[in-house]
């Protein structure tokens, strides 16, 4: 998407790859909103410490940057032979796999770059044709999320206000983003709405990720505190819900997400507000029978005894005297000294509390997704 | 409640009296969790302008703070004839009124301390029956948060993890405190339980002061997100929730109380969990009657945007080298700089969410306030 820096606006994905030098290309993640950078990773291996040191997160997100990173590793090989070509490209796939080893996308993703190299007979041909699997597998992100947006659009009307959880936008993914797609598509339409952006604590990924994704496209927002949705709802200034996943049970139309997403599920319920979960096809688990079984990570203490931000004054200034300190980036601790927490990092929403499943397909009710495996993509031999 | 600092434990009122130096001592609240401090108000104008500032804060310990003052203002008075000493009181009066416009407590509580003078025949006798009164006052507010505590403790059994918001705690009262009451009193008969505190964003009281509170008086418990209370309570992980309240209303049940209780509160409903409102008689209003015209108060958005805390290491280590800023307080802005927030403070709890009104009185269904109001204490001519 645009994002607009001092003295001009630049259409950037999150996830590139740069040709001539080799570089996977990516938005230095742990910086925003307060720092715009370009993080160039210059060899598979800086490629795999970006993914495991979070400069990029997010499904699509992860997914595209270890396919880049699988064709950046073929075609650095300078060995002989096909033997050895697939010997390093073993290494290669390791390295970015053990990278995040929880998640599924760099996997999924990385297959399906090794899988187009299959035609090709030499190693030059098969260095060519990893990079062109790696853009098909990016660009491929990039269509589906813009065609999960076109369906989801249609559920948002002049004088709306939506309220988003988390960052599902297009920092999760190459570009455009699943829970923000509808937004971007109806904002694009000329369609006016206000977006409320829960805060997401512990790390704030609403306050900070997609607060500042909307304030780049222009679209009108405001943050809440987690705290406050339900008030709102109470008071009929909340029309529509979208949020997006980590993973969705097929069998089930169970939905995991970011902690709060189950709690912002049954408000919508008690309140009769239409509750959407926007997603690629990529998320949709077919093997896993319950949400039970969804493991749900437990995150370090600190994340909710404390907070990153800028230091500053209350009101916004920087003092001009420029005290210890303001300005730079740092982590505050907020609770008491010796008091420790509980950090559950996501949670299950059962399929009763949900209106329905925006996909780039259409608009599917949770129960559905298993009659209509076919159409949204299942492996043949699902059942 | 005990205050454990290196070296010694001792016993601590959160407002409290020095008759010799005729100063009022108040815990300076704004420092905790992180520094221990008694802030000593050394006349009438100071003790004002610490309500003013949020040295202390909380319905009971604000009330009892501004029946101190009027005291302190009475007794300081070097002039002479009772006529001149009134003029003087109502001075002191305004000046304490003035201090938080919108509370209703202060201005209860001078009411009551103004009455006990009537039979003082002179101003030396005015000036001891007005401490004896504001004595009189802060030994009720303790009374009746130990009772309501007595009360309360009777939900709690061996083996419960019981959830709170925000801070109701004794630094909010005088003493003990109203949702932190029937904990201490659990914890002081040997039941075994634990708290979860809500965070309670966007000001953190819960990971603040609760919790430090909780610390002091060694009862086991541990702050979590606002965001994993619904997933807590789907697990099946929370058995009882105790809050209070800032005002609740004698003719309907509805509960006005910090952001966030609401929606504890339709989670609670939803996972057939109990949910208890703890409060002493003094915030029971018998006039308004309807929730809807509670007036929301609408906050900085400075809290929402950010939060304050100590700069340090997210893993709780102070750099040796004392980089700059490490160890002070701080505000950091989290949220994209650009972005705007909406921060109510309040919100408001209809009666069929809650299990039941805990107060020294009993425990109350909030339908059963209405018709029992002559045991709550409501003035003679409410109807």
């Amino acid at each position: 998407m645009n994002v607009s820096l001092p003295g001009h606006t630049r259409h950037y994905r999150t996830v590139a790859f740069d040709e001539p030098s080799n570089e996977v290309l990516l938005i230095e993640q742990r910086l925003l909103p307060h720092d715009f950078q370009i993080h160039r990773a210059a060899d598979f291996r800086a490629t795999a410490a970006a993914i495991r040191d979070m400069v990029v997160r997010g499904a699509g997100a992860i997914g595209a940057t270890a396919a880049y990173g699988l064709a950046q590793g073929a075609r650095a090989f300078r060995g002989r032979g096909l033997a050895a070509f697939e010997t390093h490209l073993d290494r290669v796939y390791e390295t970015l796999k053990d990278a995040r080893p929880t998640a599924v996308d760099p996997v999924n993703a990385m297959r399906q770059v090794r899988a187009a190299l299959a035609p090709g007979e030499t190693v030059a041909e098969k260095q060519a044709l990893a990079l062109a699997a790696a853009e098909e597998f990016a660009n491929e992100d990039v269509r589906h999320c813009r065609e999960l947006g076109e369906h989801g659009a249609r559920l948002i009307r002049d004088g709306m206000t939506v309220l988003t959880h988390c960052n599902a936008g297009w920092l999760a993914f190459v570009d455009i983003g699943s829970a923000t797609a509808p937004l971007y598509a109806a904002h694009a339409a000329g369609r006016k709405f206000e977006v409320w952006c829960d805060e997401t604590r512990p790390r704030c990924q609403g306050a900070t990720l997609t607060a500042w994704e909307l304030a780049q496209q222009g679209v009108p927002h405001r943050v809440i505190a987690d705290n406050a949705a339900g008030h709102l709802m109470q008071r009929g200034l909340i029309d529509l819900v979208i949020v997006g996943s980590d993973r969705v049970l097929g069998r089930t139309g169970e939905v995991a997400n970011k902690i709060g997403t189950y709690t912002k599920a049954v408000l919508a319920r008690h309140h009769g507000i239409p509750f959407y979960v926007a997603i690629p096809l990529s998320t949709i688990d077919w093997t896993l029978r319950r949400g039970k079984d969804i493991p749900i990570e437990e995150r370090a203490e600190s994340e909710v005894l404390g907070a990153w931000g800028v230091v500053q004054e209350p009101d916004g200034r920087r003092p001009q005297a420029r005290a210890a300190g303001h300005g730079k980036r740092a982590y505050v601790r907020i609770a008491n000294p010796g008091s420790h927490a509980l950090n559950p990092g996501f949670d299950v929403t059962p399929p009763e509390l949900i209106t329905g499943i925006i996909t780039p397909a259409g608009i599917f009710r949770p129960a559905d997704l298993w009659p209509r495996r076919r159409e949204l993509g299942a492996p043949s031999g699902t059942r």
